[in-house]
């Protein structure tokens, strides 16, 4: 019964894992699972440090037609310099009650998130759309890129960035790029003309995008930061979206901008025209792109869950 | 920042150290750290596994005065036979945010659970207490008497238990006691005739004692299960006793006696006289036996993380 050792995954074993794992067919089955009821996403809970020191987030999942349960274990850490982030995953046996393995999750998070976006770009954007648009340029906007590469056959990729942004050279080399399909923008209105998905991948706190400047219906992705209230979008846009999100259940207590739009605006959780587990199991309609529609995502520990356990099985694999 | 390698403590482990470690002394700090706001005890956070297949409990705990963060997991597992029931605590730095052990916490628990009751009876059991009696003789019962031995000058030790008992024999043997002190009980006005002290240590979900059959005033401790509303007193009796217990922002929430005697007796949870926190630090008053004395503890994640801290701090001590 007693394990004489417990895999411990470091993030530099976790970069070199990735290569070989596929995040985003990962999801797709938790999320399956999640549909018919064999898995199950608690809330997350938040414990408070004393005397403002920070938090630790812990992100609970299990699903039982994997056989595994476990947990993610974010600290944020306040410190004299900036805040220390760290996030580690313990993924245990549902059948046995042991752990299984214990992972570095930063790297981790970050794959599933642009996984889950990419998801719902393969669920949601239309088969025609050749205009790519992410705001936020940093390792999940990379990230992003990266996981919808191939969903969609691209000619255009803009990349709008407030900070210092990577050049266009630097970035379609490490995408794979030809030359001349990924430009650098300056201003919004340049970024944002007739794209088709627009993936929004900042961490502001307020709204990062005009909606006057979008000329044509477009799929907007959001996944905003967990900081009280972030939002990327103006919660008055929801009333005229489409919008989905990652699970109906829980993204709507804190997404930022649809706790707003409910209190201000007179929006709905019900208006939610459906989740990630609908969405893999057809339970919901697609979008017609008669207005413009909004995904947004949150994070689930189920997706931490999923991610563990398919670099757990890849790593048993290797052991044989 | 990275770890190589993340010391797992395993159940057989365990057992081999807990000898080291100062369990009491462990909890007596971090209850005073928790008096002192340096410290902070979330609620525990229960996840139902789908299909009524059992649930895992989440018990978190912060010392920031010792540097350490943590969770404990404990997944009940239905399976064709009996529940399985393991525990895992998880400890990190509160400074790094990086894990520093894995250890198996079902033997850790219990260790934790009868050291917390031996601190209780340290702080308010009568000097003079010589007459213990103790109910439920399975492995709990028999840690809560190992802990209790040296606290005070007991004469008679007595013990009652419905299941199979061990003998009086054995019993003293693994207690190191000498013949004469400890006798077993078969009924319930041997065992509860003059005591001073009376360890409750079953799994009841009923009360196990009626309160005529207690001769004189003594303190009662309890334990009781996680067991929904489970209890090991009768709910009516609190109005009538000292009520004590581990921690007053949490217990009376769980406690199933509590809970019972606040719906239905007109008890109130404002009629706790005082708290680990409060008695370690001598801010509330001691009882004075004018009437019976009673110690509620429902088990904190708190108590998880001290023993896995001091059980740490050994093994790098050993390393040096």
């Amino acid at each position: 019964m007693t394990p004489t050792a417990i895999p411990t995954v470091t993030a530099e074993q976790t970069a070199a894992l990735l290569k070989n794992i596929d995040v985003m067919a990962a999801l797709r089955r938790v999320f399956t699972h999640l549909a018919r009821g064999e898995a199950v996403q608690p809330a997350q809970k938040v414990v408070l440090l004393p005397d403002c020191k920070g938090d630790f987030i812990n992100y609970f999942g299990v699903d039982m037609a994997q056989r595994r349960l476990g947990v993610k274990i974010s600290p944020y850490l306040v410190t004299p310099d900036k805040p220390l982030i760290t996030a580690w995953t313990l993924l245990m046996s549902a059948e046995s009650g042991m752990p299984l393995m214990l992972c570095d999750a930063s790297l981790l998070t970050v794959e599933r998130t642009a996984a889950t976006t990419a998801l719902a770009v393969d669920l949601l954007a239309p088969p025609e759309a050749r205009t790519l648009t992410l705001i936020g340029s940093g390792a999940v906007g990379r990230a992003h890129l990266r996981h919808v590469l191939a969903l969609r056959d691209w000619r255009e990729i803009r990349v709008l960035s407030r900070g210092s942004a990577p050049g266009a050279d630097e970035l379609s080399r490490e995408l794979g790029l030809p030359q001349g399909v990924l430009k650098i923008c300056t201003r919004a209105e340049e970024a944002l003309e007739n794209c088709d998905v627009l993936m929004l991948c900042t961490s502001s706190a307020t709204p990062v995008v005009e909606m006057a400047n979008l000329t044509r219906t477009c799929l907007i992705t959001s996944i905003s930061t967990n900081a009280p209230g972030a939002h990327e979008i103006p919660p008055a846009a929801l009333n005229a979206m489409d919008v989905y999100c990652d699970y109906r259940q829980t993204t709507p207590d804190s997404a930022g901008e649809m706790v707003r739009a409910a209190a201000e605006h007179g929006w709905s959780r019900a208006d939610i025209r459906g989740d990630l587990p609908e969405l893999v199991t057809q339970a919901c309609s697609k979008p017609d792109y008669s207005r413009h529609v909004f995904f947004r995502s949150l994070g689930l520990g189920l997706e931490d869950l999923a991610v563990a356990d398919a670099m757990l099985t890849y790593l048993n694999q290797q052991d044989k």
